[in-house]
Order: C-alpha cells, then structure tokens, then sequence
C-alpha cells in the first residue's frame, strides 16, 4: 500500500445531505408549513384543485398570476397553436427505438427541439414564458408521436381540437376524444403535480439556470432529475404495488409481513409534510369516482386499504403517487407515462423557477466536505507498480 | 389590488446562495484549499499536468486508482474499441441543424444513446463505469460525426487508431492525425479540466443522481450547466475578448476603460481559488508553446499583456479558460467546440460524483426561504376581473 495513504488519518464524514438545508429564496411555493398544507404563489393547493383547470394554474406559475376568463381563453387558444413540433424532431423521435424509456424520450425530445427552436441570446424573461408555453404544449405530443410510431408504426397528427393539455394527451394516446370526466381527473391530477418548492428536478433547473445556460437544458435536466425512483419513478412504483394483489385482504397480509420486515414502502410519506399530503385527499377522491364511472373497484379498493393498514401500524400517510397511479390507470395510460405526465405538469412549476433563478442572477456553486485522502505521492507509470493505489 | 395581498408585508429576503456552503461529502477532489492548490484523490495536479496522460486521470477518477502501465494499455484499447456509436445516434445527428450550438448536439447525443443503449436497471458501479468510458470515448465521435455532416454533408469514419481521446478528436476534427505536440497539450488540457470538485454542473450531475436516476440523465444535465457563459461557456468568452484587439496596446487600453467602468471581464478571478488558479501557469505554458511552434504569437501576446494588466490594476488572476482559448484556437478547434472539450474533460468527473454519490444514497433536496405573498384569497374564475393578482 502507498505509504502516503496509509499514513492519512480518515477524515470525518460529516452530515451534510442538503435534504432540509434552505438554498435560496422563493416566491412561488411553500409546501407543508403547517404539517400538511401547499400553496402556489399564496393561494392553498384545496381551493385551486378541483376548482381550476391546469391551465390557469400554468398561467400563475409560468406568468405570475390567475388569469380572467378572457386570458385563459387567449392562453388556451396559444397553446393549442403549439402542438405541433418541427419534422425534425419526429425524424428524431422516429428513431428512438420501442424499448426506450418514456422519460428518457420526453428528455431526448427536449434536448432536440432547443437545437432546432432554440432561445435567443439574449435569455430574456418574456422569451423563456414562451418556450415554457411551447414545452407545455408539446411535450405530451412528442412523447405520443414516439409511442404510436415505435409501437405502431404510425406517425399520428399532433394538432387536434382539445381544450385542455390533459385532454390532448388523453385524444392522442386513444386516438379519440376522452369522455369529459377524463379531462376533469386529469385537470385536477395536472394542477397537483404542478409545483412543490426546492424538490430534486427543480432544484437541478435552477442549478443549470444559475450557470447562464439556456432554457432547454434547465428542463432537460430536470427530466433526467424526476425519472428517478426516489423522486417522480415512485407513481410507477406505487402502481406496481397496487397490480400485484388479487383483492384487498391478499395486499394487507403481505404489506403487513414487508413492513415488519422493515421494507420500505413507496407511495407512503414524504420529506417534507409531518402530519399529511393534502393532495391525497383529492387525488383519492378522482381515483374513486373514475374507478365508480369504469365499474372496476379492484385496484382502487387495495389502494385504500393500504391507506388504512399503513396508517395504523406506520403512521404513514399516502403521498400524491399513490392515488395518482390508481387514476391514471383507469385512463388507461400505459404505466410508463406516468412520470411523463407528472413532467407535463411540473414544467409549469420548472419554468417558474427557471425564472426567478434567472432574475436572481447568481450561480449555485456549493462547497464539500473532503474525507478523501492527503498529499498522496505522485508515482510517474514507468516507476508505478501494481500496488500503488 | 387583491387585498390578500396588499395587507401582506414583504417576506425578508435571506442571502442563502449555496455559494461556499458545504453540500456534501467527497473523496475525489479538493480546491483552493491553501488559497491556489488543486487536488485530484489526494494527488497535486501540479504533479500530474504535463507527466500524465488523460487517460490516467480518467482511470483514476473513474476507477478510483492511477493505473499501472499495462493497466493504462489496457484501458486505452477499451476506450479506442469504444469509439463507434448506433447508427441510430447518427441518424439523430444527422437531423440536428449546422445551427445549433455544440453543447446542445452533445446533450442530445448523450441523451439519445440513452435510449439506445440504456443502463442496466441495477445502476451497478461497475456499469456506471463502463458508461463513463463509453461516453469518454465517444462524446468527440458524436460531435465531430456532427459537425462534418452538417457543414459538408460528410459521414466522417469514427473509428481511428489514435492513441488517445484528444488526439482522436483532433483527427476526427481535422482528418489526418495531429502532430504530436498538439496530442501532448491536449492531454495536458483535459487532464486541467476533468475534475472540480462541487462546481454547477457536477452539483447537477449529483442532483440528479441522488434521485435514482440513470447515469445518461445524470451526464445529460451536467451538459446543460456546463454550457452557461458563468460555468464552461467561459471560455469562449475568454476568446472573444483576446481576439478583438490587433496588439497587446490596444488591448491593454481597451481593457483599462473597461476596468474603469467596472466591467467584468470574463476569464478572471475564481469563486473558489483566492491566490491563484494553479492550472494557469500550467495551461499558459502549453499555449505558449503551441503559438511559438505555429509561428504566430499574436493571440498569446495579447493574453498575456492582459494577465499582467489584470493583475496590476485589480490584482485578478486568469482562471483556466484564459489560455485555454488561446491553446485551442492555436490547434484549429472552433470556438464553439471549446466548451464540448471541457465536457469530453470534466465527464471522467462527473462519473466520479455520480458514483460517490449514488453509494452515499440520500435524495438532495434542499429547502427554500419563502418571500412570496401570504394566504391568499382564491377567486374562482367567472368572478375574477382583470384586477386580481
């Protein structure tokens, strides 16, 4: 061993996740402040959802305020004329091989459009709404364009007459218009996901942003930042949970055996609420209508339970992927693009930040603390042998 | 005005940058430490630029140790077997316009391969690894295979026998292999830039990581922030600035007014390093060397004219990126493929990080000091007029 090493004391490896650390300032968001509340620039996640449709909430988030009824009805129209995307991106998409994640083609098409639209120079706050309002517009488009041509083989239009970017989606993926209680459940899940503070993928938007880098790869990033398990994978996760019972007392049986196997369950808790998700409650009321409406209670009916077993014996309360997968589900959306949609929704609440990291103006270029070793010898190759480190 | 929010006072807005502020843990790099030293596992990179090849560097950052010599021959053979991509990459290359900029055909490569060839679902190390020198070896490939079919509509052969990632890429940049004295100051460059400990864009790559995600994400948004003018893209700035004077006294006059009306000039000064960036001198002799054997003195004339007026009038040094322009303007490389060669540097890096980071296993999610609007009041649609906020 390299005497130099071997003489290093270990150095102590200190705490100092980030988790919980405040890493700058904002005026969009504030999440569990009272244990189990949210608000979106000061107004309570409960009086919006259900109340409001994705594109108003986009319009708070992306242009700093709720809209009147003339200007959703202007805003609705503007991103209804942004569904298409450049031929070159479907080339691109028509590329992308059917065994592809779909989170890393929402990346890849991301990343393409900023070569072929990309920002201007100048950066400018009302040049990065627009591409926010692009991306919004279009992401559910290159992500179904690729869906149908590598599964299918066929190449879809992309502009089609729906009013809302859920119902968009929801036409594409079926090829048909959704029934109107669809776009309702899927309006209500969009303005859930929207937005939730200094999560991973939007901390890492705000990190590329701070470096004076473009719009498109603050968002490709975060992309790649929300497929994660541990982040936007968990609704995948909690889906999969949900799918591998054949009734609710098989599900509490064995959730019962993982927990006192200390496993962890995904979909329950959270980092930040201590007392509740309040989103949960609203996305468990869309799952239980829609699974009413579709006549099949099954997976809905293990999900609540779930929700009661972990409750008595953890204390754990279901997180917004939990009833989300349920939903979505009964939508029929393929497993795969539920993190998709959660990257949809968010984009309004990245964008928003992108902003206010722009404005900020100053690079997040953090410090660490060193446990590696010291002042090792540098041995050229010609004297090193095999057991130098 | 809605009243919610007028009789809501201004939340106090907190200095709370994460500049300087400890983020985490690391045992692969340390900066500044005694005001001007930079360490890459222990070992001084005064030590190692000028008597390393990158590849040793990239087999210790990558596989933790500095490689014997047939380790390094072995090594060398992996990466040169590496150097072909999927067709499939190409037919996305060839989509991407002679417009875009070099970093955003980089991001979209990576992320495309990502859907190609995509990491195994148990993100092994050791598959992490294999993914770092893939990409080591095949960044310049993907560039270049780019930048010769967008400008002349040539499908240029990727598969060289260079010894080395730099001499590679100049081969590919320039069709023939480079003279031997460009190999070694590219080696010496990239071995300057592969590591910087918790700079933006391997703060981005960890981010990213830390959720679970795949190396491709996590590599793809490193990309992004790499590219801002505050981080990588500085170095072109760097060459603009040396390449708008005719002579070091126009230069120098110039740079004095701008001085005097306090203007920042880019490829000064470090947030980290307080003496000295130690890779200056380093990188400064290197280009010195390169305008010297080429005949042609007059960039470097002006760069070092401007590092001893910089550092007379406002006692600032020059960071690497300063003769970093000069050396690779000197070897023929476009300005806009400056920053793409400090990713090609800076990916052996990033692998390191996402490594370490993926066995440290916690999610990087900070928090935030809210400084919006308090509580308010949420006014449904058909009863908001064009006053409300």
């Amino acid at each position: 061993m390299n005497k130099a090493i071997e003489n290093t004391p270990a150095r102590v490896k200190k705490s100092v996740v980030l988790s919980g650390v405040v890493a700058g300032n904002t005026a969009i968001c504030t999440v569990g402040r009272t244990g189990n509340d949210l608000h979106y620039r000061g107004y309570d996640i409960l009086d919006m959802a259900g109340n409001c449709e994705f594109e108003e909430i986009a319009y708070l988030l992306v242009h700093e305020k709720l809209p009147t009824l003339a200007e959703l009805t202007a805003y609705k129209e503007k991103l209804k004329g942004m569904r298409e995307v450049p031929s070159g991106v479907k080339t691109v998409l028509e590329t992308i091989p059917v065994t592809a994640h779909p989170m890393d083609v929402l990346r890849t098409g991301v990343s393409t459009l900023g070569t072929m639209l990309p920002e201007a120079e100048n950066h400018s706050i009302e040049g990065a709404r627009e591409l926010a309002d692009r991306l919004l517009a279009c992401l559910g488009s290159m992500l179904l364009y690729w869906y149908h041509y590598s599964h299918h083989h066929r190449r879809i239009d992309l502009v089609a007459d729906d009013d809302s970017i859920g119902g968009h989606f929801l036409h594409l993926l079926h090829g048909e218009p959704p029934p109107e209680s669809w776009v309702r459940a899927m309006q209500t899940s969009l303005v859930l996901y929207a937005e939730h503070e200094f999560n991973a993928s939007t901390f890492t938007a705000r990190v590329i942003a701070s470096t004076g880098s473009d719009f498109y790869s603050a968002i490709t990033g975060a992309i790649g930042a929300l497929r994660g398990p541990k982040h936007g994978g968990a609704n995948e996760a909690a889906f999969d949970i949900q799918t591998r019972y054949d009734n609710p007392d098989d599900a509490e049986a064995d959730i019962l055996r993982r927990v006192a196997n200390k496993e962890i369950i995904i979909g329950f808790g959270h980092p930040v609420y201590t007392l509740a998700d309040p989103r949960n409650r609203v996305i468990r009321e869309v799952a239980r209508k829609l699974s009413m409406e579709a006549g099949d209670g099954k997976m809905f009916d293990i999900a609540a339970r779930l929700e009661t077993v972990m409750w008595n014996v953890k204390k754990m309360f279901p997180n917004l992927d939990w009833f989300s997968a349920v939903s979505y589900h009964t939508m029929g959306v393929p497993t795969g693009m539920f993190t998709p949609l959660f990257a949809i929704a968010r984009t309004s609440g990245w964008a928003a930040h992108i902003i206010e990291q722009r404005v900020d103006n100053k690079i997040i270029r953090p410090s660490a603390n060193y446990i590696g070793p010291e002042e090792r010898e540098f041995i050229p190759i010609a004297a090193r042998n095999s057991g130098a480190a």
